[in-house]
């Protein structure tokens, strides 16, 4: 099945929001994309980039008639967002996200919006170093997996047509409950990134951050990861909260037996953690 | 002053030896270079390459009046090869070294070539994802730091003239102590690893591995550090062992602290911690 929405308005057409933008259009999924937004230089760009057919500053005019609102500004902005779409969706929309954290952020949207409109949790696994609408492109949920996270209040056909979407737009779409969806991003995306800024201040409060300059391939990697917006990521541990403190407490207790076969000398239980780790580069390669 | 042997022993013809043999020989620095190992195959590609203009699959015929005499195989291998120089290298060469931990290594050296020889520590802060003679380049030391560490013991000519090579082939020197490099790059360079390997073993380890496939960006850049060679890396914890240590304990009380803000929901410290990350990144690039 290919969906089809007469109208879809993305709110936020940065990188995600613009990429789904002009995904859609290209593949006909969409009659017309409004993009929404505060931004309007950014806009501009979607707008001459072919991202979206019109873009409105206002919410309540953006999204007016919209069959489908995609929310794909950070996850931090998506209660404000949700309460003011309360009284202004469409009776009978779609209303979706692409926000990196699941089961906190689709409950409360589910509060304000349903049973007026209907909700459908959904995280397309893309991204890179860029962002903007300039950085926008058509083939990035080419091959890359889409986690879509219902609930026992989801409608079904909603989900459907939200599979659909992201299936036709090149993406694997899992389904998954929201709480898993957690518990892995806090693992394979979350945690990595409290490693890399923990891991980056304490090479900088050594000898008054007098190392750092001596730091060559493996420190380097870790600065990039740190380099990621410190406010994007405080809402993130704010909102998987729990699932973040529990991987970090695993990563905590693994770190601390290395650290004591290290002291120990302990030489063959060393080589067989580093041997351990090889085998998860090679299997991911 | 651009120093000149008239013979030159590499051993070891990696990236890292045959790199220098190649930067040698097309700076004239060397009458002639010998390239010394346990593989034919890989000393025959340094020679085909230029690298060396000899080899040799016997230690004692390689180093037979050679003026200089230059470790640059994996530092394990070190205390073997400094035994067997002991009655071998050639009264008042130099001996010298790339490895990437100095002052066990040093010291060792020093204990079994002093005085016959002159031995002189050697760090050059270069690498890459390749290795083997195929992957040698005549420019990987161009504007890369090369850390010389002096000991009481270091004959001062000797010194002069390491710095000299190294300077030649287009490195920065920068003259330490054994101690404080090796808390350098316990820092900069042996805690990235340790974590990575930490990291990585522990999402490997959450329900049997199958968080893995759902690993983007984040995870994907600790892989790749931890999939470097865990024999060496065993090593090194083995030689650098204190220093290792001292930079995983304040590592670990970093990352620590940066859960109890999680867990606190302290957003105001979290979004400090994370610009501070983010002020070492840009000072880096």
């Amino acid at each position: 099945m290919k969906p089809f929405f007469e109208k879809v308005a993305i709110i936020g057409v940065g990188l995600i929001g613009g990429s789904l933008g002009l995904a859609m259009k290209r593949q006909g999924l969409a009659g017309t994309v409004v993009g929404v937004g505060r931004g309007e230089a950014n806009l501009k760009v979607a707008l001459e980039r072919g991202a979206v057919d019109a873009y409105c500053l206002d919410l309540e005019e953006g999204v007016k008639d919209a069959d489908l609102v995609v929310l794909c500004t950070p996850v931090a902005t998506f209660l404000a967002l949700a309460e003011s779409l309360t009284t202004v969706v469409k009776p009978g929309a779609i209303v979706t996200d692409a926000g990196s954290v699941k089961e906190s952020v689709v409950s409360m949207i589910e509060a304000r919006i349903q049973p007026r409109a209907r909700v459908v949790g959904a995280h397309p696994i893309a991204g890179s170093e860029d962002s903007g609408a300039a950085a926008a492109r058509e083939d990035l949920y080419q091959g890359a997996k889409c986690i879509i996270t219902p609930t026992a209040a989801t409608d079904e056909d909603a989900l459907r047509k939200v599979e659909a979407l992201w299936s036709a737009v090149g993406s694997l779409t899992v389904r998954m409950d929201a709480a898993t969806h957690d518990r892995i991003f806090a693992a394979v995306s979350h945690l990595p990134h409290m490693v890399a800024f923990s891991l980056v201040n304490t090479v900088a409060d050594m000898e008054g951050g007098s190392f750092v300059p001596y730091s060559g391939g493996g420190f380097r990697d870790f600065t990039r990861i740190a380099g990621s917006h410190p406010e994007m990521w405080r809402d993130i541990c704010l909102l998987n909260r729990e699932k973040i403190v529990e991987s970090m407490d695993s990563f905590i207790e693994h770190v601390t037996h290395l650290r004591d076969l290290v002291a120990a000398s302990d030489g063959e239980a060393l080589t067989r953690e580093f041997e351990r780790a090889r085998e998860v580069r090679k299997k991911l390669a």
